[in-house]
């Protein structure tokens, strides 16, 4: 039986360096993952290939992938469409391949509702870590910073219930070490070989019964 | 909110290389980990402290500590008891320190069901994960080893059920990186910090009020 690839999915709220960390992941010489390519209706750029750096889909042709739940998460931007082929994911992941989505908290929460044995990461600001210590030792800001500081933390902190792991971003290098951990532990768990165990188990059945 | 420590039980079948991977472990220099020590029946030999080798104790109070159920696990090997006092290993976890135990198979299945958070490692013989092709294609070793090599692995496929991760021991540092691995990542689990994000939402909703 051929092991399934890990389906991760990085996220975390705007502005937390999301891309510069996968880029970093990207980057090592040692990965393999499948980076997971997006539709869009928007035009391509120069350069840009259809199928490497996103699929080019007519605005039908996206909202019909909508209706037919072809997409496992999507959203609009100013105008146009941006989402996650569900086909070209599962395929991946079939053959074995793991594939690594970094996307918007909304479009996770998505995604954990079609493919509930993702590994979703919530990347943090490293202040996330030290906001309850500044609520206590309340700075020189005005009320009215800190209040919209923690309503946007308390929201974050709201999400991350939807997520699986906690990593903060603190250096780039660490929170790509604690994700790479974090792959490389949930490879090692045993609920996810299950499959291959029972099966292991089957063949020793049979063997045992040739050898009788 | 303090954050409290994780149960660490390494097992997996005699002969696997448990003691030898725990002491590459605890030979690092960076590592934090508690060793849990055992009460056991038997006589101190030379040198041995109670307290930091052993707690020794006489066969009516390791009888006593059975009865009363303050042992997570326990065994009588050569005429003397051998067990884990729960009480050493919930004061060292509500310390906020992480707890090692290396222990037997039966004895892991004992901890399971006493402490279900505990991260429960399965350290398989390298072999373990060849044995599929090895059915397949039989040696020139005579059915009956073939077939008792068979069952033993069977048998421990069996048990990897109770466990949450396995690790193959084919060198020592590569078990250990593994290890090191699934510690970090069970630290970042969401989960496990449920507590404490609720406890920081709930400082927010006081703080915010406070604002207002």
């Amino acid at each position: 039986m051929k092991r399934k690839g890990l389906l991760i999915v990085l996220s975390g709220p705007s502005g937390v360096g999301k891309g510069t960390v996968r880029t970093a992941i990207f980057n090592k010489e040692n990965q393999e993952f499948t980076y997971s390519v997006s539709a869009t209706t928007r035009s391509p750029r120069a350069g840009e290939v259809h199928g490497k750096d996103y699929f080019f889909e007519t605005r039908e042709d996206f909202e019909e992938m909508i209706e037919k739940g072809e997409l496992l998460e999507y959203a609009e931007y100013v105008g146009n469409y941006y989402g996650t082929p569900m086909n070209y994911v599962e395929k991946t992941l079939e053959s074995g391949k793991d594939v690594f989505l970094e996307i918007e908290v909304q479009g996770a929460i998505q995604v954990r509702e079609k493919m509930p044995d993702g590994v979703f990461i919530f990347l943090t600001p490293p202040d996330l870590d030290e906001l309850e210590s500044r609520i206590v030792n309340r700075g020189t800001d005005s009320d009215e910073v800190i209040l919209k500081r923690m309503k946007k933390a308390r929201e974050e902190l709201e999400l991350m219930k939807y997520y699986d792991y906690s990593v903060v971003n603190d250096k780039v290098d660490n929170a790509v070490d604690a994700i790479e951990c974090i792959i490389k532990s949930e490879h090692l768990r045993i609920d996810r070989n299950m499959d291959i165990i029972l099966e292991m188990e089957d063949g020793f059945e049979e063997a045992m019964e040739d050898k009788k």
